[in-house]
């Protein structure tokens, strides 16, 4: 049971969060701070926060958690206030979706209590972003990892981990680097995938023709498309050497499958596309 | 209201077709034709089809209308056999997803009866193929493309829209190039780079584990990598041109992507997502 939680970033992560742990019992106070007053009092409307505070520090004051749930590029000087303002005893998560660059942050923000900090990242999300879009069982089945540090503290992992399976989630573990390498290729390329086609397809000049015979299929492909672009410009950011090699070797896939047309190559592109469809259905189904 | 319907590849598009036709009361006998004797047996015992024939000939036969839904690579060898065997006055559309490559066919095999064969594609189906994939609701709301040609007789191609209508579609018509262009880039385009991706990434030495991080976002987007892959290879056979120009400009637009990110190009990498989102929003909605 966390006593006092605060949230730090109140959004579709940090707002469903708040939900789930209401729902399952496993919370006291939720306490919220945010750059957006409006987006506050909405988060007290909708019954995510009991209450805003007006400073960083008065939101931290007296919990025993604290969630950072704002964007990867706000991340470095928040952690920094929060690291002047910490009280004993709080443990502090996050819940970006990089974590090399979230964990170089906290090296510089904490000092003596490090060890209090557990990086985190919920694989959970819409494409909708704000504290409207949350909801309760956002976490329900869906893994959160996180990537504790060597200095890492076990009772602080545990209160994290405990606070994320109360919202149904399956928690984790893996180092920094494999984390942001897994997540460059299962979230962040088909993000880079979805933006570029997009973009590219808005410069043809029957664009919104083009757009108007777009069945279902392209709306799944593109659904990613309509995320937030901040958030994934400081993701890039964050994680780009990660990305950058796969947007590369994605790039001489892409040309072998380019190639295999030019050439009419039948039997080339019935192995690539029976070998990719047999790797999916085996792995994640069919659906 | 059709008399005969002449159905020559019952899988998921032809079956569909039969079952909204039968909703609709818009057809009487409907007789299938392929390769595959278990699945007519199965069409017959779904409802889908009255009776099998045991050749092409036969099955279409006293049709007033035939529908060509085999995969794209079979098209020209049933095109030309109808041609040889067509009733008078039979209409006959195919539902192929590139149609240059169809009309060349049916240019070769119909002679006379040419201004009888009505190109058509209807822009609907699911990842799953074969009869029993079949559901009547498919063509709700859906377009279909019609690219008449030259010579097509108008009473034809308002039998084919009749049609298609019954099954609740909106009927367009454009020409050919032009529907091949269009689709190469709602439809080609998005296909390769979903098989390209799970490719590329079932050759990562983890990927059994990548695969099993993959959340929602990934699932849709890759969801198409779980279609036919003979159909997809008979696509790009057929529509390679048109294809091959977009896979080439894609490329281009990824590695504007990728060199925004190599010099951590925040405002571009802004402009570009940004676009890219308010483009989707505007014009197929944030769903």
């Amino acid at each position: 049971m966390i006593e006092r939680l605060a949230i730090i970033g109140v959004g579709l992560i940090g707002g469903s969060l708040s939900l789930a742990l209401r729902q399952a019992g496993a919370v006291g106070e939720v306490v919220g701070f945010g750059r957006n007053r409006n987006n506050l009092d909405k988060g007290v409307e909708l019954g995510v926060l009991d209450r805003h505070a007006a400073t960083l520090a008065e939101a931290i004051d007296g919990a025993d958690v604290v969630v950072v749930a704002v964007p990867l590029g706000a991340m470095s000087a928040v952690l920094a206030e929060i690291g002047r303002a910490l009280p004993d005893s709080a443990v502090v998560t996050d819940v970006g979706s990089a974590k090399g660059a979230v964990v170089s942050a906290a090296r510089a923000a904490f000092g003596e209590a490090l060890p209090r900090f557990v990086p985190g990242h919920p694989i959970a999300g819409t494409e909708k972003s704000g504290v409207e879009a949350g909801f309760a069982s956002l976490f329900q089945g869906r893994r959160v990892i996180l990537t504790p540090l060597a200095e890492t503290d076990a009772g602080a992992t545990d209160t994290v981990a405990a606070m994320w399976q109360h919202c149904g989630a399956v928690v984790e573990s893996m180092d920094v680097e494999h984390h942001d390498r897994v997540l460059a290729a299962t979230s962040h390329l088909p993000h880079m995938l979805a933006y570029a086609l997009v973009h590219h397809l808005s410069n043809l000049n029957d664009h919104a023709e083009i757009f108007r015979y777009a069945a279902g299929g392209f709306r799944d492909f593109t659904r990613i498309a309509s995320s937030d672009p901040v958030m994934w410009r400081d993701v890039c950011l964050a994680n780009g050497e990660a990305l950058v090699e796969l947007i590369e070797q994605y790039q001489h896939e892409l040309e072998l499958v380019a190639a295999a047309i030019r050439d009419s190559d039948a039997d080339e592109l019935l192995r690539l596309f029976g070998r990719a469809k047999s790797e999916r259905d085996s792995l994640i189904g069919n659906c």
